[in-house]
């Protein structure tokens, strides 16, 4: 149990009716009675009560009137005594408490330092911190979803179901180790492999959720690309009137001019239209060229429009596939209203004009995004990157153990690999970490949590 | 007691780690079990406990995990039954369960209607719902105690007591008019008279507070004037420089390129540089002249900075009386550090290059400011219009009513006059309050509170 007592405001700062500060750590809820005054003292409480009175400060001057709710130790959030503070909502308010409290003691809490807490102190595993600070940062319901499932445990289980699988084949090898010289055999080399190969099957089959889960975490870049004219600003258009933009808005995010974000059935699309600017025009545009080809070269999807009065532009086609894969690129004939010349090549018909074909565009959008495998919320899936390295990690050591029993190596060989593999499962939800790995992951999360 | 239940978001939207959900009304807590599952029912908890559980939607799935503060009537911010639900900070998740809970006939909350609620079921005072939202809106600390003073009473307090001086003095005249033709005398004309020249003189003193509260609570505009090169940009910034900038940002206002407030002593200032461009100036800068012409007649204090090389502007001064009062200007002369020509004329000679005379400007801004008195935490004082105008039409009645008194006008009138004066004092409290008074109030409030 860490000794430091931390503090942080843990509601956003702007505009509101109340404000919370979280305070945790051993004595705590003493340091509170020092400048609370109530009915009872605070050290007197049971856990989860809310207690009605005044901070007051040195010169016995009220800050403001406050809620404390107190949480004994083990059954609070980071597992520590800790205290919650609900003032009425004003920075001035926020900062004379926290300055009070940090005088006596009480330090200002880093990024994500109270779940940082709930993890070591063994109130969640590693992957369910990590969903706690995905949930905050969930753009659309589906990312959220994601993220609900992954703070719930079905990821955690599903890896700790593949690590006591790999215990089991692990101790029995290491039991042979122990008896080799009396020539037991606790388990064949063939049943081992064979239950090495399931394990690296099942670990195949979470790896190849990666692609559904990122998308559904991160969202996904469209860069909208044609000759001018074709159409892109009146396809943006209908696509972000059609989705009814759903997603939900970052306050005090700058929306990028050439830039918007729909959710069609929760999968974020960000959408940069390239505003009819060419990609390799050499004029006093060259800014704008070169934003242009930045897009489409980080685009997860390059909607390449053409117009069908105009035709199929192999030039313009060319261009692209200098900068992008060919299977990122959906062919896109706009303005079918006017004629529609089935000789033209295309993936997808459409007007953005009538709105004809845009139902199948998004389904097109949806599907090349996703792939074709779904998953439901009962399902473990994987959305982070670090989990997704872990598991190749682990897969790459079953297969070194699995060719080491083909080859008849000893069983020093085989064990080394299993014990790194477990330890690759391990890491994913905190079983083996290092300080290195706890200070990445919390020090993305934002103060407060 | 309101029929209606209410939500509201009750923390600010934007990053954080938690958002707090406010419900209020008969039934909430009923309703709330609908959707909650924890360890036990919310209806079954005492007051003042938090629960933890989830909030499920209607095909059960998980929405958020949450801690769920439970506050039954009367002992709650609005007297009636309440929770207060305390998620993840996510607008989507915040989004969902209010969306669950007003599909449950719970109705979102209008601006203040919380605090309105606490007023109307007798928590606070109107005094001191106004209090609430002046706490929440304080950039300094000033005028943070100010509205703490309000919140605690200490205005309503004073008006308390001028409403019963006055109900005694009426009551007594009353009997009088009742016992009329028996020509018993309960007070003496000269009594009554006497009476009510201690209320209007206890209501002048109070009048006499608004200057200094109002600018403790709204902080006042300074507008720094001068021919170009007179160093206004240096006057500027040296004030910013000195304050140390105590005054809290609110997030999100775009600050006027030529705004900038300061926090003297706990006194806001907003400082308006007119740059060096002169008030009739007849050119393209049309735009900017009309700006600095309505800086000027905006503020309550113009600063008229002079160059001790170029000496005292006759010309802009003119320009400048036409403006503004002269009594809300300050002749400033800097550069006082390349000459200290004693015969130019001036209030007070500064060099905004070494600092020498910036503290006497700061304490000369101050006194012109907050006039000559000043008052403690224990004085009530006025800083709200709607309260200087209902003690204004107070001391009229009371002026009438003794005018009658010595008119020897009879009983009736000088009654209705007493009430009248009775009614405005009571409409500061909201002993007396009419729909559209309190509409007006609340409206101003944030959702939430």
């Amino acid at each position: 149990m860490n000794e430091d007592i931390i503090i942080a405001q843990a509601t956003p700062v702007g505009e509101g009716a109340i404000s919370v500060i979280r305070v945790s750590g051993k004595g705590s809820i003493n340091i509170l009675d020092g400048v609370f005054r109530g009915k009872s003292k605070l050290t007197d409480a049971s856990t989860h009560t809310i207690h009605y009175g005044k901070i007051i400060n040195e010169q016995s001057a009220v800050i403001d009137d406050v809620l404390v709710s107190v949480f004994i130790n083990p059954n609070s959030y980071t597992g520590e005594d800790s205290v919650e503070i609900s003032t009425h909502s004003s920075t001035i308010v926020v900062r004379k408490i926290i300055e009070l409290l940090t005088s006596k003691g009480i330090r200002l809490a880093e990024p994500g330092e109270f779940t940082k807490r709930a993890f070591l102190n063994g109130k969640i595993d590693l992957a369910q911190a990590e969903a706690v600070a995905d949930i905050i940062n969930a753009r659309t319901e589906a990312s959220l979803r994601g993220a609900r499932n992954q703070l719930d445990g079905i990821l955690s289980q599903k890896v700790e179901e593949l690590r006591e699988s790999l215990l089991s084949v692990s101790s029995l090898l290491e039991l042979e180790l122990d008896f080799a010289e009396e020539d037991l055999e606790f388990l064949s080399s063939q049943e081992a492999i064979k239950k090495i190969d399931s394990i690296i099957s099942e670990i195949k089959s979470l790896l190849e959720t990666y692609s559904f889960g990122r998308v559904i975490r991160e969202g996904i870049n469209v860069a909208l690309v044609g000759k001018p004219n074709v159409g892109k600003s009146s396809l943006l258009n209908y696509m972000l009137k059609e989705s009814r933009a759903i997603v939900s808005e970052l306050p005090g995010t700058t929306r990028d001019i050439i830039r918007e974000e729909v959710s069609i059935d929760g999968v974020l699309f960000r959408l940069f239209d390239t505003a009819g600017i060419r990609l390799t025009e050499n004029t006093v545009e060259k800014e704008g060229v070169e934003r242009s080809r930045e897009a489409v070269k980080e685009a997860d999807i390059v909607l390449f429009i053409n117009d069908v009065l105009d035709g199929y532009s192999e030039e313009l086609f060319n261009e692209l596939i200098n900068l992008t894969k060919k299977e990122k690129i959906i062919t896109v004939l706009n303005k079918i209203d006017l004629s529609d010349n089935e000789n033209i090549k295309t993936d997808i018909r459409i007007s953005a004009l009538t709105g004809k074909g845009i139902k199948e565009l998004f389904d097109l959008l949806k599907t090349k995004a996703l792939g074709s495998k779904s998953y439901t919320e009962k399902n473990a899936v994987i959305s982070n990157v670090r989990h997704y390295n872990a598991l190749k990690k682990a897969k790459t050591n079953l297969i070194d153990a699995k060719n080491s029993l083909l080859n008849n190596m000893t069983g020093e060989f085989v064990s080394v690999d299993l014990r790194l593999a477990e330890e690759h499962l391990g890491e994913i939800i905190g079983k083996v970490t290092t300080d290195d790995i706890l200070n990445n992951i919390f020090s993305k999360f934002c103060i407060g949590k």
